[in-house]
């Protein structure tokens, strides 16, 4: 039997309940990276879905977006960019803010990241909500590069986080859970 | 003239002083990874370093050693492995804890991250006092895993690290600073 790169990559995803907090389903992505066939595969994916789109950076949202965002850039032969989490990044920075169940949190780049008019993917691991999403597009447009699209591993088709990115944006979920 | 992949990498680098704090020079890497050529000879250089050891695993330190290290795993076709700050792993851990200059900081890995006896690259973005370094080494030592070797992207050798880490595991950084 021939296995999808989906199927195998699905397989690997290993579910923690009550992780960060009681309620959550964590989607624990180690046990898919450790995997050499199936971290190869979501790499290969991807590649496959950017490498005729004149990409000039990968951005990697922290820290998970990190892992696949780096090899990707790799993969790709382009630069790698990090949006992060407060106070982390020791440059000059431009901040987005985006609201949690309770409260808010932010996202950061550095303002001299990405040069207006280039060619971005940003990519995570994982679509939930889409508040990081969110706020990971409004820097780089602020930054003036063009979103080529937004990548996810697994989108949790269920939140609808994908109707919180503007509709002219491409999302590609390697896998939806719906 | 020909720039070697150690002059074009230590070139992209950029120095923040007083980050995070006064007194503190940071090695700023975002402008290395941005650069689409400094990053691939980063992981070239390591590539040939290990492509011949049979690396089962490369293990990341959060989270700038995600980066390297993700892109380096790719590359060998091995699996990828994450060492992270208390509470970020989502299913059981062990923990290391490790003296930073005013306290303590902890390091953590999954119990099932790696399997005994497997190969396996410890990779992170900057040496500095080792304190890292030296946890994750204990961490998959715990394991019953082999540590084939310890890669840095940079070195500050002025600050012995090195001297942390047994005298029997090899050290490797692409670029030293004394």
């Amino acid at each position: 039997m021939i296995q999808t790169p989906q199927a195998l990559v699905a397989s690997k995803f290993r579910n923690i309940p009550d992780f960060p907090k009681p309620g959550i389903i964590f989607k624990d992505i180690t046990t898919v990276i450790k995997d050499k066939d199936a971290f190869s595969a979501v790499i290969t994916y991807f590649e496959n879905k950017y490498k005729d789109k004149k990409v000039d950076y990968i951005a990697g949202m922290e820290s998970r977006g990190f892992i696949f965002g780096a090899a990707l850039a790799d993969r790709l032969g382009c630069g790698f960019v990090v949006i992060r989490k407060p106070g982390k990044l020791p440059y000059k920075t431009i901040s987005e803010t985006y609201e949690l169940e309770y409260g808010t949190d932010s996202l950061e780049i550095h303002e001299d990241a990405i040069e207006a008019g280039k060619n971005v993917v940003i990519i995570d691991d994982l679509l939930a909500t889409g508040g990081t999403a969110q706020a990971a597009c409004k820097l780089v447009n602020r930054l003036g590069a063009n979103i080529l699209g937004v990548a996810f591993v697994m989108e949790l088709g269920f939140l609808n986080g994908r109707k919180k990115l503007d509709s002219n944006i491409e999302v590609t979920s390697m896998i939806i859970e719906q």
